[in-house]
């Protein structure tokens, strides 16, 4: 059972939009044992849609399409869809009273363009777009289903996990793939051609039906075993053992999960509470550690000292400190922890200091120098790296090496 | 002149990577003249792959290719392109040479996977890849152009700003594309809709090569104005100005610049400095006004007060306050606006405390009140919202509604 997705805008193919979309959906694909073949993304324009639409279909048995369904005069795809199906609009008695529902107390939505939102395809099915006033759309080509949904993220994302998902569900169990199996580990401290090197036995004795992907980001490494049908969980455990045993002095994780998210259960486990004093990193760490629903029963705050003022008045980092040693240094950093550790009271704390660019770099301390400091009940620790050489790579990468230092700290 | 964009990589089809570069990649060809027309991400796979090439070079003269470069099995880009363009692999001294510079202090990484990365098609033509060992190989096909680059985030745009554009536009300058011009306003508080039954006369009236799109996100609406070639300056510049004048009373920005950048600039030209006070926001707000590069000149630093002791304790709310009006309050976020801009001693402040959800929200207070105090030297506002019920969007979309009152008040 394979699937495509289609996603309609000028606005990813000029880059003023980042597809987010994609992703997620390819995420709830694989969960849901579908094979995504491809992704392609198009134009506002009825040629474009649909010759995309032709070749979805000469691929793929279901074809997902997102954006083009909003009210204004630039979004076109309900209406390509009702020439490519050969059908034509009609009044939706549901969705006009769910438009209304949705915006009973903004009457000043309900106008003659939030109208024509209830304009359906007359051979479609409509499923209910909870949050949105854009219907969902499914249509037939055979035996081949096309879902076209809106492009704003929270309204696509409700709508796959509550009603198109459910909604393929019933319609294809039958022929759906046997069970796609991802798993991931991710290592660190070591370069990729290293780590194949290591896995060279092991990739040529494996069986050609499981798949070993590296992907290398912000200095971890994830390896992900994948095998779409073939093998049984219990062969995929077995290989997947093996090749935990063998990066076993790399290992960070033994999931996909975000560094942010394994950290937060180990500071659950151990009922522990976190705080940070961020320079170069700016409130990044901080936003990454309570990201996630739960997070205040571990994190309790931050203070972001960007201005050296900040660092000395309320972190009370001595000046003579930063004047003899720099502020990209040891002794401020682990100052920076302590202090902020004993300034909201928590159990363990991590501190930033580096240069991230472009400008402020010297010979001795480059662009992409930062310190880090954890300090934790049992004592402080820091470490010094060289993260490369542009800003938003450097700041990314000092938030992983903080988050894998506190991991392992947590860990011991 | 058209260009597609193919990238390639099984992490992109299952949802492990969103794929950044793509917009990044389709901004840096549109402001070269350079139309994109399609993005296409394929799996790592012979036939996948050839086909995408087939298909692209049928509607495109040059095809940019991400990905599948690394030294590890799971790549396999150029030998599909050896493939494909019916050559063969051979050393290139140069690449060789490159490499051994770039890994002098990294012996480690010089083994015999690394030294495949010398190994080039012997047809392309090889541009430098400064920061990476995958070169970045040219091939023609006819007098359409195949550029095939790593996938890696920052390799990709230093290869693409060097090397690739320069390169392509020597090759195709008198076959580019006239102009093309993108124009964008931002404006907020108008729903879609309302605001398309305001321009309807506009949209009617402008020459149809003048092109209007629509993208609503986090409470702001772009609205771009697109020429392809047809449109003048002047011309533009008339229309956009007409459009301007519409929407004037919505008026948030009139260039494309992130809110944040703004921000940023009207502040430095006051020469005034801004901290934040950040519960519900967790530190996001910080990281976004200290994200550009020069932000030191402005941006102080932050208070993040997740747990509501660092709000007493830090910055001095008292307990009683928090009892009689609770966190998420007017009374709450206006005392810790004007704290953090005492405490670190900047001209302007900004305070967010609310519900992010899941849990917390009760039927006085729902999931997704946010209120947002603003500390300038001429007093205090504050301003309560509802934005959603989604964890993500709420914050950002706080973010964005703070960053909005920051710019109305900088520019009274």
């Amino acid at each position: 059972m394979r699937a495509e997705i289609i996603t309609i805008g000028d606005e990813l193919l000029i880059g003023q939009v980042v597809d987010t979309n994609s992703a997620w959906m390819a995420q709830r694909l694989n969960e849901n044992g579908i094979e995504l073949y491809q992704i392609t993304s198009v134009h506002d324009d009825r040629a474009h849609i649909t010759a995309a639409l032709d070749e979805a279909f000469g691929r793929a048995d279901i074809v997902l399409t997102t954006g083009g369904l909003g009210p204004t005069k630039d979004d076109i795809t309900k209406q390509v869809l009702c020439e490519y199906f050969g059908t034509h609009l009609v009044e939706d008695t549901r969705v006009r009273e769910h438009i209304h529902e949705l915006y009973k107390e903004r009457p000043d939505v309900l106008n003659r363009l939030t109208a024509t939102q209830w304009l359906v395809p007359e051979c479609a099915e409509i499923l209910e777009n909870r949050v949105g006033s854009a219907p969902l759309m499914v249509f037939y080509k055979g035996d081949k289903i096309l879902v076209s949904m809106p492009g704003v993220p929270y309204e696509m994302k409700i709508a796959m996990d509550e009603q198109i998902l459910p909604y393929i569900e019933t319609k294809v169990e039958s022929r759906k793939s046997k069970a796609i199996i991802h798993r991931t580990l991710q290592v660190t401290g070591i370069p990729e051609s290293s780590l194949a090197i290591i896995l060279e036995d092991y990739e040529n004795s494996k069986p050609d039906y499981l798949h070993l992907a590296y992907l290398p980001k912000d200095g971890i490494i994830r390896l992900r075993l994948s095998s779409y049908g073939e093998a049984s969980e219990a062969e995929m455990s077995d290989w997947f053992g093996r090749l935990r045993d063998l990066v076993k002095e790399y290992l960070i994780a033994e999931t996909d999960e975000p560094l942010e998210v394994i950290a937060g259960r180990l500071l659950q486990e151990r009922g522990a509470t976190i705080a940070t004093a961020e320079s170069c990193t700016g409130g990044k760490l901080a936003a990454l550690l309570n990201r996630h629903a739960g997070s205040s029963a571990f994190y309790w705050g931050s203070v972001v000292s960007y201005d050296n003022s900040v660092k000395q008045h309320l972190l009370s980092v001595p000046e003579e400190m930063i004047k003899t040693h720099g502020v990209v240094s040891e002794e401020v950093v682990r100052a920076m922890a302590e202090s902020v550790r004993k300034l909201i009271g928590t159990d363990y704390a991590i501190a930033t200091s580096g240069i991230a660019g472009p400008t402020g770099g010297t010979p001795e301390k480059p662009v992409g120098t930062v310190w880090i400091a954890w300090a934790t009940p049992e004592g402080t620790t820091a470490e010094c790296f060289h993260l490369g050489k542009l800003r938003e790579q450097i700041t990314e990468r000092a938030c992983m090496k903080a988050l894998i230092g506190l991991i392992r700290l947590l860990r011991e």
